[in-house]
């Protein structure tokens, strides 16, 4: 018997101790913060509540703390033995040569309006790094290809072939699907699953450890969506 | 440049539950006890300070202990971006009607000899259960082919098939691998790669978390075998 419905769950990794400090992260391999295991382990008890949820793969980035946030939540919703994949395209937008610099900072630096655009605009790149990151992470990639600092809408097209290829395949299957990312590769797939334009995604925020539920028929029309906000 | 030796690593996953309170486990899915969270960090440890050792690949069974144990070496070791493949060939040894019995009991109830034989026989197969286990974790499994206990031989055959398949391959290309795994399945699988008798493997124990470091020359014959103890 197909199923009628098939759910898609994404949750942004818990708090970094990037974003405690204030600090442009991207492609930057960073560990959770104290309070972000805390909210890893509260975003596996909501996950372990959606009725009807049973996900056959686990879809996350290459980068440590979206990867400890899935593996904390499949723990606490006996996933853990689900496959796993772990790919560079779900990865946090690459920030280029702002990675690292504090965000009240750069707004010193670089003026208030700059940096809204760079962080807000659906087509701003921000300043380059001179070459792409070297680590072995990547080491299986063609350096000449990978990005040097990415805007919204280049991460979006660096992350759609995954989800075409990989995660909508088992929806359209009927196979629910997990995904732990990022603030901005998540925005960056809402965009495309809801059709938001491109001055409206300026407004999306996608906080920390709060999965966000996906109803879809079987053709992938969303039918219902739910995000599961801390009490 | 083809590097002339590979590191092949294997460690059995820390103290479960059941291991502590000295009960049999085989398929059933135990937690790890407090010690056994402490042996997996400590092996870890000793996981990152093996020379030389880079691999690209970690394999474990579909069973939470070593899943768990393999997510904590990785946390530690920072391979926590490696693909990870869970595959119920490399599960514990699959101990029939015996799993969940204590070892103490099962000796009052069939006798001394006949539990030793159970446990330590290559070829001594366990009272069988009724039927395979029903688990979410054998969904694709073909019910009428999944054991309903096994011998020490019976696991390495169906353990085998994913080390020639898998790891061999990766290992004969120059590439590290990691299998954290089972005091059986370990077992079964050192019997294969160290060519070691049906009589003589009665002996050999893999104690929880103390990594099995192999050293291969190009044509997976062993350099060398060291195992990282406690202090």
């Amino acid at each position: 018997m197909v199923r009628k419905v098939v759910k898609l769950v994404l949750v942004r990794h818990g708090e970094s101790i990037a974003n405690r400090d204030n600090v442009y992260t991207g492609w930057n391999d960073v560990a959770l913060s104290a309070k972000g295991i805390q909210q890893a382990k509260s975003a596996g008890l909501k996950v372990a509540q959606i009725s009807n949820f049973a996900p056959t793969h686990i879809h996350t980035s290459v980068l440590s703390r979206a990867i400890i946030t899935a593996n904390i939540i499949a723990d606490i919703c006996d996933f853990l033995y689900l496959p796993i994949t772990k790919t560079w395209r779900l990865n946090e937008r690459h920030y280029g040569a702002l990675r690292g610099i504090n965000k009240d900072v750069s707004r010193k630096v670089f003026g208030k309006e700059q940096v809204l655009k760079w962080r807000r605009g659906f087509d701003s790149v921000p300043p380059l790094l001179a070459q792409p990151v070297q680590d072995r992470r990547y080491q299986n990639c063609d350096m000449h290809l990978m990005p040097q600092g990415e805007s919204l809408h280049q991460t979006q097209r660096r992350l759609m072939p995954y989800y075409i290829d990989h995660i909508a395949p088992e929806l359209l299957a009927g196979r629910d699907q997990l995904i732990v990312a990022h603030g901005s590769s998540l925005r960056a797939l809402i965009k495309k699953i809801e059709d938001i334009s491109d001055t409206d995604i300026v407004k999306l925020e996608v906080p920390n450890a709060q999965p966000i539920v996906y109803t879809f028929d079987e053709n992938l029309n969303i039918v219902k969506k739910e995000i599961l906000k801390n009490d």
